[in-house]
């Protein structure tokens, strides 16, 4: 039998999550959590470098977590902890910093693209790759699942690893492997640009019945007139109800558009059903979970027990060679 | 009575110390002790930017640990401990991080000193100020004195403490305050340059008697001959003299030298007397100690939790403050 390869991967508390961040990667996540052994953490810490409401932080912190357990993560199966619970990482990106080039961070795109973007450009920002390299390296991951625009970060955090181990002439920092997330199946928002939280244009399958349907009666579409023929490859509509219906379904849906007399409000009303009813099994776990924030905070608890105490072996090895203890 | 204010000092943990480093820092940390309530730490993180040894970094932060002791440094009195032992420094740095402005770092003269020296650019060198800031404030220090080269990393803690305190508005941190250390009294080395351990010039207390011997016979004299008349204030021999001896001895020899017919060899053997005589005390505790490494741990280990109990206090605070836990 083989080993389990370990996958590390980070989740922003950005609070309560959509139907993009659902089929985008909390479904892969789920689907995944058989083959290998996840390490996933909430990243409260570098959340920090946005969000300076404390109770914020705290609601979005436990929301992420009670939205991922809902969706199907199972604790038996992968670890998800919050970042902060293992300090750690803390202390290891300080030693990592001391090895770190600067014009390794100064390249990295992400900070320049927000100090253009007019965010603050604070130390936070621009030290976050060292913390994110100390997150996957104090694991010692094997794989770390990004998305394109984070690839740059698991590099930066390859060649710390390999640096660190060049110059104390032992391995022991594992260099992982980055896997670039197919993210080819991109969710439309209400109003046809991809689904975000920044956009305000998302459908969360976690908001109330009444809440949905508001959002949903207000996806964009065209003014063709109910009788007409409509384009399903060009409606929105039709674009999130492909996400969630049977092929068979799906093809009636595509011929009701094909052959007009179909308005745009009955497609609403289709999708409305189908969303409701492919949530339904995560809208009651959602509820369960919200009415029992000690049973979340009792599985984030253990998972940062055994991450810490991986974490702890990790810092133990570092400190040693670095002559530190 | 007046509550005692809490001073904090961090040592650099380079090995053995020299009389350069008594008379311009030790003896004032000794002389101080009764006055305030202070913490000391041997600076082994911030050590790290430089030393890649971990034997060498070990070794001398044990060294300078005995040294202090060996001076008089009572650990009934002042708390001394690694920096190290108290690993939230880390952690507190990173919440200073987030809110500490790239321009503030930026600005640091001892980074662009270093750089310009051709040290490498790591990111720990950058960062070091916020680390620093964070020793600083994680035990709510009153006072930090410091060499005119440190002011500026001092009035940087002071400007993250009071920025982060407006961001959270609330008291979290103490704004300490600085002590410029008086340093009109250089400490010449054996080649009338100022004695440092990087000019390979230095006079160590702690040296068996042969090695101080043998340097203070190479201390760099002008060749006046022994029968005419000397300038005893532009003698590195008279120099170091005058640092040990009491007023009545200093006005014995400059008369010799004034008078002629003294040899500067005659006053090199005078310096070597005075100096064996003058650390006896000192290099006889230091070869108690030297023989009682597991006492000098025992107190190291002491200062820490009293430090570390202090860092924790207020790590929970700011944790509380972030929206962490």
């Amino acid at each position: 039998m083989n080993k389990k390869l370990r996958v590390l991967s980070g989740i922003q508390p950005s609070g309560i999550l959509h139907i993009g961040n659902y089929f985008g990667a909390m479904k892969q996540f789920v689907e995944l959590q058989e083959e290998n052994e996840s390490f996933i953490f909430i990243a409260d810490f570098h959340a920090l470098t946005s969000v300076r409401d404390p109770n914020e932080l705290r609601k979005n912190t436990l929301e992420v977590a009670i939205n991922y357990l809902a969706v199907g993560l199972d604790p038996k199966k992968v670890f998800l902890f919050k970042q902060s619970d293992v300090p750690e990482v803390c202390e290891l990106s300080w030693y990592l910093s001391t090895i770190t080039p600067m014009g390794l961070l100064e390249r990295c795109h992400s900070y320049k693209d927000k100090i253009a973007k007019g965010i603050a450009a604070d130390h936070g920002l621009f030290a976050y790759p060292v913390l994110m390299a100390a997150d996957i390296l104090i694991y010692k991951s094997d794989i770390v699942p990004v998305g394109k625009d984070q690839k740059q970060h698991v590099e930066v955090a390859r060649d710390i690893a390999i640096k660190f181990n060049n110059i104390y002439n032992k391995e022991v920092l594992k260099v992982p492997d980055i896997r670039i997330k197919d993210e080819t199946s991109v969710v439309p928002g209400i109003d046809g640009q991809k689904m975000s939280k920044s956009y305000n244009n998302y459908i969360s399958p976690f908001w109330d019945e009444k809440e949905i349907k508001k959002t949903i009666m207000r996806v964009v579409t065209d003014s063709t007139p109910v009788e007409s023929p409509k384009d399903p490859d060009k409606c929105n509509v039709f674009a999130l109800y492909k996400l969630m219906a049977s092929k068979e379904d799906i093809e009636i849906m595509r011929n009701k558009y094909l052959n007009g007399g179909y308005g745009y409000g009955d497609a609403k009303k289709e999708l409305l059903a189908k969303t409701l009813d492919y949530f339904a099994p995560i809208r009651k776990r959602y509820v369960e979970l919200k009415n029992d924030i000690s049973f979340v905070e009792k599985i984030l608890k253990e998972g940062a027990e055994k991450a810490r105490s991986e974490a702890i072996n990790t810092i133990e090895e570092v400190r040693k060679t670095v002559g530190i203890k």
